[in-house]
């Protein structure tokens, strides 16, 4: 456990990989390992990127890879993805990128299913991104590929959502534009090469501009982009630094990771409380007569609950 | 409330339009009006209808209205939507709908925002499905419009999980389908009028002939459909009934209820233990002052958390 903490301190790739992998299997050493590497994270800055599929996320994130690693930045990501043992794994995209970066020890990628993850994908994520800030690197892009409730409370672990926009999507695009809309920090309006890109443009700045009505000063910027002409990712790159930089000195980012980590405590301490509080009432078997009453419509989820409650709780402290 | 009960054992749409506002808004009444509802649910069957944005979902659960409404049964639609307040609630095409079927009692079609449930979307979701039950819709439709890992699990509360697939839209849109295939009963391919499309059938046709090897007789019916050309739908429907009378008939129906009582009594348990603990312990005081510690990297969250469990344990034993 120690030389595998001190493989990822020392930005091994084998041994960061090792670390992740026992985080998706939650594996025994995962708290401990975690543990050894806490005192080194809070040094690396998080960029999420969420939008909806055939927005160009990955191809963006490959021209920020590049980009960062130009300036000297050391660049990990994690993609989030839908994809199951049954379809194959990691998707074609992702390999081919990670081929690319394969010799450079200052590019890390990772794909990281979204299903399958005993103490849920958010824990293992959160987890990943400490792995990775205390192996050093600078920059650390969430990207995700699904885009749904799930998708967005991970992104949102980030420092700096950057939501990818496009024009001419069709109507259920549209739909799932609107409900993320809320959540992005930088707005990236991608193909900019495209018709239409700039009524899209306008149309996210009008919704701003409603939003930020009394404080112009918060609204986020809206930056236009084309990998294909490759134009407006150095502005991209910009506007996301500098909106990190007026977190930081402006106090919200504090704020931000503060909030983070206390969600995170919640998350765990519930996660552990249940799980003890099961195994020494043995839940399970209660739960397997109650689905019976249920079932068989004798009684109802909330009144079969709230009865039994009172008397686990007296089990309990009785135990 | 045992007025607001009758209403909705009456099927008054402004009545079950009342019952799940005061699921979505988690209002005192909820507990005692799903109980009291309880006894007369079980009778309707449900569908999940899920699949990548812009494989033309919303048209097909379009055409299965009319058609289950022609065969004389009364159908209600949830479309579990991502937009959000910031954006302005349910989307244009779900308006259009709810107008064309606006006078037609036997039709009842909500949109429900996959975002802000206190409890969480699936359990309010699970909820909506017993109003609509216990209202006696003998079709209960959820249509999903994100397509993330939250998604996933709510149309796998539906007994018959309809996936629909569609040629053409790019890399990111495989790997959503990657991530999916494996929850759907039935395999839609729909624009079947679209170039291509017979290819996706064979792509299905391949892994599932892959994945039910040693089983072809449980493999999933694969069905083309197209909107434009008004064909398949026949198919889609009757293919739907039939594996749903299979499931029934082979015993597999009640095994997935009874799983899925299981996996809701189990969340409603844990819910309302760590509520229940938290506030005899107070324990929001002292996540406070713990996400202090951890943000100053004086301990971890594994260790902080597996260090006070104990006390917390004894606490509450002696509260």
């Amino acid at each position: 456990l120690i030389e595998l903490a001190k493989q990822v301190l020392n930005r091994q790739t084998r041994g960061i990989a090792r670390a992740i992998t026992c985080i998706e299997n939650d594996h025994p050493a995962r708290e401990q390992l975690l543990s050894a590497l806490h005192p080194h994270c809070g040094g690396a800055m998080i960029w999420g990127i969420t939008g909806p599929p055939g927005s160009g996320k990955s191809s963006l994130v490959d021209q920020l890879i590049s980009r960062q690693r130009a300036a000297g930045k050391k660049v990990a990501v994690i993609a989030i993805d839908p994809s199951s043992p049954f379809s194959g794994g990691a998707i074609l995209g992702d390999r081919l990128r990670m081929q690319k970066h394969a010799t450079d020890t200052g590019v890390f990628i990772r794909s990281m299913a979204s299903r399958g993850h005993l103490g849920g994908v958010a824990s293992a994520t959160a987890d990943t991104i400490r792995v990775l800030d205390a192996a050093g690197f600078d920059l650390i892009l969430i990207e995700t590929i699904g885009v749904g409730q799930t998708e967005i409370e991970i992104v949102e672990m980030a420092d700096v959502v950057l939501l990818t926009l496009v024009p001419g999507l069709g109507d259920e695009i549209q739909a799932l534009k609107a409900g993320i809309m809320e959540i992005g920090d930088i707005f990236v309006i991608n193909k900019s090469d495209k018709e239409e890109a700039l009524r899209v443009k306008t149309e996210v700045e009008y919704v701003l501009s409603l939003k930020y009505h009394d404080h112009p000063e918060l609204r986020s910027p809206v930056v236009m982009t084309s990998v294909l002409l490759n134009s407006g990712i150095d502005e991209l790159e910009q506007s996301a630094e500098a909106y990190f930089q007026k977190l930081k000195s402006g106090g919200q980012l504090e704020i931000r990771r503060r909030k983070r980590i206390a969600s995170e405590l919640t998350a765990l301490l519930n996660a552990k409380l249940s799980v003890r509080i099961h195994q020494v009432l043995d839940l399970q078997n209660h739960i397997e007569r109650w689905v019976e009453q249920v079932y068989l419509q004798k009684t109802s989820p909330y009144a079969l609950i709230n009865q039994q409650i009172e008397f686990i709780f007296r089990e309990f402290k009785n135990s």
